[in-house]
């Protein structure tokens, strides 16, 4: 089991948390991977409240716009609430949102103490909603099994944290780092056991982003066509129950239907073609893209984006990515090709990678699955901090967070990454 | 537990294996594997003697021209051998070598009954040694444990079936493909856990393969600089104790030293600079190389092999295998460059990879992992039957068998291969 790092500063005479508070803050954190994502642009949270050791509330947060996970645990419990432990995976909130704050739900249905595993980082929040429930009494402990908090809402948490979206390659790639055969074949190299997958992960995605070259290579829908909720899609190194929580809530949205992310073009000069097949799209242009061909796109169902070029010309990734987060883009899944995720490795804005290596060698004349620039010195490369792996099909999955060594660009900021970096 | 195809075939009641049986095979397998490749060009073999539930004698082949593991076992248990079972993991030879045959000796001693784990493909041998003893009257049951007693000597088999080495490709490499910065720093892209590894398979392999390009980009001295002995190098899909077992034996080699393998160098038209570090060494070049650079190689340490050249001018890997073979290589490490394992793949003659994977990618312009040709369709493509996967250090490495899916080029003609490509 891993242990938070309040857990780990204090001495073992300071450790608040029973065996029993990790168990109920476990069955909380499992309550909030149901969500599968699907509360953009909120957290997964879940609650779970105990009174006398037993379980009289349970509540994760669903969806933007239905109660939060301590409402529905509240209302579950009733009068049964007064004198419970709260077991939240995130900090209430402290401010009217969508819904009243939780602080005060807490308070008012006289719960004597809440067990956190992690501060929220939103300015709005940020300690408030802890400081508000101690004023009125209630004891608070945080910090429990906050690894596990901290992956469940890795996008989230990146994105409040720097205003950007998190950023995910994917790349399906053979063992020798190529996408395609010499003569350009690249259908089906991975298993249908990843490609499925990667249906699912769209489902989880706010945003897909593609190049141009992909476009006109492979015209693809970028639609999630998954049949059911897939594991998290950025819940690596979390305990297997906790990654696969999204199935056990699929019942609850019968039939079933995958969540289409927005599909974006980064397409400099405005070359997509207007058949193209992932429209309705955002198509991303530098000031240079002709002025009727962005009148053509938009007929076509494109949403024009006309961003500052970067140094190179092309769109200025970094202002396409602010652009997202304004938009409230939590998540971005950037499916290739090799072009875009090299260019995105070497700004530096990649902020986790997950490959799907096929067991096959395409040899000398394939297609690179990852080109751009490249770094110079080996200490400046992209690494995963810590790559997990796993079978998939006839697959290896390798995912993780990137971390940049130098300090050329930005740093991989969340804090779990940076844990994971420490020897 | 696998089990063997003579198991799989018959029904339960024609099984004329015991779990002693098992228990039993399954030690003399784990004594055959403590040689640890250090028998060349003999295979490793393992016999344990029991005689009334108690084991009564033990052996192993160490190295060419040390007794066989029949005649150390038959040694221990003296006259207990009388009414014995001998479980061996190779049919016992019936021939004279440089010691008498197994199968004359195991009827001499008045053993029982024999449990071989397969059938010997020496053509010298190849049943006759079963005969033998079962002539004699000795009850022999075959089959048991097949599939590890494969993997055990696999180098050794395919050097039996085919009369040529078995070529095992190491690739270290970053996750999208290569092997260099696109400013050529390469060193250290792997961890040192790796690297130490790959001294242990130096130890194991009969022979090092590396090209011009390497050669001059590292001058590598290609020795193994190992400590201790490593796990079975080419025993990928055996259980980790049958695996790690050379590590058991090094007490007996005190102290003990790591083998030197042959150092190859494939070198078209002779252009190894006479300075090179990994000297003496076999250069292989095509009869177009100047006369003056053999005779200045010659002179410098080098034994310089004049090989027919392929369709592409170069050295005909096929031809320098076939010769590898008649000189008794049983293994071959192809550590390099990416032109040399890639036309390998191109050719068919590559037999089992090993990647080493570090978590990192190096970019659009850092040197590929694996070049050559490639396969035009994806239907082509080298694979690895059964891809079998680790952690070491901060690397993943991937192993396994390579098949090659169309009749273009020779079948990897393993039986354990075979069997690992049905569905």
């Amino acid at each position: 089991m891993a242990t938070s790092p309040a857990f780990r500063a204090g001495t073992p005479a300071r450790n608040p948390f029973t065996p029993e508070d990790r168990r109920y803050m476990y069955e909380a954190l499992a309550l909030a991977a149901r969500a599968g994502y699907r509360t953009h642009p909120n957290p997964q949270v879940g609650c779970v409240l105990v009174q006398g050791g037993e379980v009289v509330g349970r509540g994760y947060h669903r969806r933007r716009g239905e109660p939060h996970a301590e409402a529905l645990a509240l209302r579950e419990a009733g009068p049964r609430a007064r004198g419970a432990t709260a077991y939240v995976t995130l900090e209430p909130c402290a401010h009217h949102g969508l819904t009243p704050p939780c602080a005060d739900a807490l308070v008012a249905a006289g719960v004597a103490r809440v067990v956190a595993a992690m501060e929220d980082p939103d300015p709005r929040v940020r300690g408030r909603g802890f400081a508000r429930l101690r004023q009125a009494g209630v004891r608070v402990d945080v910090g429990l099994l906050a690894e596990h908090a901290e992956r469940l809402n890795r996008p989230w948490l990146h994105y409040k944290r720097t205003g950007r979206p998190y950023v995910l390659v994917k790349v399906a790639t053979s063992l020798d780092g190529r996408i395609a055969t010499r003569t350009g074949e690249s259908r089906w190299i991975s298993s249908e056991a990843a490609r499925q997958e990667v249906h699912q992960v769209r489902d989880q995605s706010d945003a897909i982003l593609i190049g141009l070259g992909t476009l006109l290579a492979d015209d693809p829908r970028l639609t999630a066509r998954a049949v059911r909720p897939g594991p998290l899609a950025f819940g690596w190194g979390l305990p297997r129950r906790l990654r696969n929580a999204p199935a056990d809530a699929a019942p609850e949205d019968d039939p079933w239907q995958p969540r289409q992310p927005l599909r974006i073009v980064v397409d400099s000069h405005a070359r997509t073609p207007s058949w193209a097949r992932l429209f309705p799209a955002i198509v991303a242009v530098t000031p240079a893209a002709p002025a009727d061909r962005i009148r053509e796109l938009e007929a076509a169902g494109a949403e024009m984006l006309v961003l500052p070029p970067g140094p190179d010309g092309r769109v200025d990734l970094e202002a396409l990515l602010a652009e997202l987060g304004r938009r409230e883009v939590v998540s971005v899944l950037a499916e290739g090709g090799g072009q875009l995720l090299g260019a995105l490795l070497d700004r530096h804005l990649a902020d986790g990678a997950r490959l799907y290596l096929s067991p096959l060698f395409l040899g000398g004349g394939g297609a690179a699955a990852v080109g751009g620039e490249g770094a110079a010195h080996l200490a400046e490369v992209p690494r995963l901090a810590r790559p997990y792996t796993r079978r998939l099909g006839r697959d290896l999955v390798v995912e993780g967070d990137i971390v940049y060594p130098t300090a050329r660009g930005r740093q991989n900021c969340s804090p779990a990454s940076s844990r994971a970096r420490a020897p």
